[in-house]
């Protein structure tokens, strides 16, 4: 059990926000809320799936919808703990502990907001590893497990509990329904067993997010170099060591909403090293795929994630400018999340990109023997 | 009560058809389903608001979507019983009986099907007083009544329950979900006390509908007009005597589905008496505006339905096909739905037309007091 006040909060929250890889909501905006809940509340408890009864009931909540919208459609606070009681209620069963499904600087928050109001323990684990955008896109489904019942808030206490019998199509409800909210939505589903938490969750991502961003703080305090910091902290981790994929300018960034989810793509013109190369990112909601010079070098799940050049701090895809100097990092992920069953479920295919998933360090590598060739 | 067996539900599916001012679903469809759930379980009891005690639940079923959908996507049979039984279970109250938001061939059916299959009796009284395209367009809705906590199933056994404050946001919601369904969602919503629908609901559409089916088929059978003895019997109801609008071949149709409804128009041009006329009729599910040589001569909610001239059969806007030649009748609507209230939820501009409502009875005299003026 690993005890989270307000300095753990914000620690934990920079360090989601990497394994964000561009999504999962913006860390400010998650800091203020948890922050808020913390200080009323008191801290909470991080416990591990092993501490959590077999036959105890474990409710995953986060929003669903488009990042950027958020920005301007701000929380009033208590929409997932409404989301989770409805479920409770509908279950007819209290959560023993809540959780998230995904790593991300909002979404890492939402449970801990949820469990400082409702009294209860945050689980260690997430069902993604870093963040995706579709409510399907976990490691419960791998397992066989469904999202359903889910219930869905929002800002005014307008609720939809959807049962379904397969996740795809509830994954289309509730992206509708989120559209229809108005472009977020706060849920409560994947009700699991301590029995399937154990057996079907990504354990330690928020212990290990809080070992992250307090690296992040810790080199910024020291005036160290925090991109080092981040490539020590995973090199000492379940995920692989980070890969710096490359650092320059932001000269173009498009980002639209389509169909309820943030898509678009970031080009960077190179610096120092890379300089005369172009480094382009396709996202939705996350940072998806990454090219230079128009040959892939990094491919979803494995996690692509930016920095400032300067602070070294995360940069969500919503924070993205033009004329932004950055850092691009690649985070290789736990092997789990590199199996045939979980790739059919967040490969590049699931996406619609006609690419084969190939390991970030294998890309990486064979970019640089085969580079020379192109060299002027 | 009346006991409602497999002659009486032919009548009352037929009559309903006409109140249905061209939507509520496709007749024959609901007809198979009615008569096979009751030559399964036996004839259903059709009661009168009166004899419902005042705090029993009295739950309301019927389908939304568009009806060109229904008639690809043939219902599995159980799936408005789904979601009558959810709607229950969610609420924790058995239901005395249960009932139809709108009159409608297909529409009428649906709380028949239910009751035979649950054991219960079918209310004789609707809220729409005919068929209407949209969720808050009911009398429950004008005094006050929500439509909130709804139940939508599909023929996959997905279902949702919706609760919202608002009925308008509601119906946002069901399109949605009826979209995500395929175009067409089993509903089982606006539950209600027996006091609340003796206050809020139009009674008798049902008995009146038998009445008006039954009319049809006696003088079918005596092969008397069809149309004459709609009149007569129309005259002598809570609805006003229906005027014949209209007669002549259709020379065009255009249906569409948009956001999840069927819009269109229908134009008609006009034999004997009317040769030289042009008719226009503008839909969404139902008929809503009708115009002569550009000229409004009907407005919602006053009925216009279509009627095949040779056979004096309805022919709901699913069914018009270019070369029908067709008589067309005006019903005007009892007072009750002409009221300022109820004006302001299923007036002309409910429906994005800028026209003020006018009784259809002083539009159909004043086009024809004016009209010498533009006669060559």
């Amino acid at each position: 059990m690993i005890r989270i006040g307000e300095q753990e909060i914000e620690d934990l929250l920079w360090g989601a926000a990497v394994l964000g890889a561009g999504g999962g909501g913006d860390p400010y905006l998650g800091l203020l809320m948890a922050k808020k809940a913390i200080g009323k509340y008191g801290p909470i408890s991080l416990i591990h799936p092993l501490e959590v009864p077999d036959d105890a009931l474990v409710i995953s909540t986060a929003i669903i919808g488009a990042d950027t919208i958020l920005l301007e459609k701000i929380p009033r606070g208590n929409e997932a703990y409404a989301s989770v009681k409805k479920l409770e209620e509908y279950l007819g069963k209290k959560a023993y502990g809540v959780m998230t499904t995904e790593c991300g600087g909002f979404n890492s928050t939402v449970p801990f907001v949820v469990a400082a109001q409702a009294g209860l323990p945050v689980i260690d684990a997430d069902a993604m590893g870093r963040a995706f955008p579709e409510q399907q896109m976990t490691s419960f489904h791998i397992y066989g497990l469904k999202g359903s019942p889910m219930v869905m808030t929002n800002e005014k206490s307008d609720c939809c509990v959807l049962e379904t019998k397969d996740n795809y199509f509830l994954e289309k409800l509730c992206r509708s329904i989120s559209v229809e909210y108005g472009g977020v939505a706060y849920f409560a589903g994947y009700s699991l067993t301590g029995k399937e938490l154990k057996e079907a969750s990504i354990p330690n991502t928020l212990s290990f997010s809080l070992r992250l961003g307090r690296a992040i703080r810790e080199a910024r305090e020291n005036k160290q170099d925090v991109i080092e910091a981040i490539i020590e902290t995973t090199s000492n981790s379940v995920y692989g060591r980070a890969i710096k994929l490359f650092s320059g300018k932001i000269t173009d960034i498009k980002r639209n909403v389509v169909n309820g989810f943030m898509q678009g793509k970031t080009r960077v013109q190179g610096f120092q090293s890379f300089s005369g190369q172009t480094l382009e990112v396709c996202f939705q909601n996350e940072n998806l795929i990454a090219y230079i010079d128009g040959k892939v070098v990094a491919t979803v799940p494995d996690i692509v994630m930016f920095f400032d050049e300067v602070t070294g701090i995360p940069l969500p895809t919503t924070k993205l400018r033009y004329g932004y100097r950055v850092v691009v990092l690649g985070i290789p992920t736990p092997e789990i999340m590199r199996t045939e069953a979980a790739l059919n479920i967040w490969g590049p295919k699931c996406f619609g990109y006609e690419l084969d998933y190939v390991p970030l360090e294998i890309l990486h590598s064979a970019y640089y023997n085969t580079a020379p060739e192109f060299a002027s």
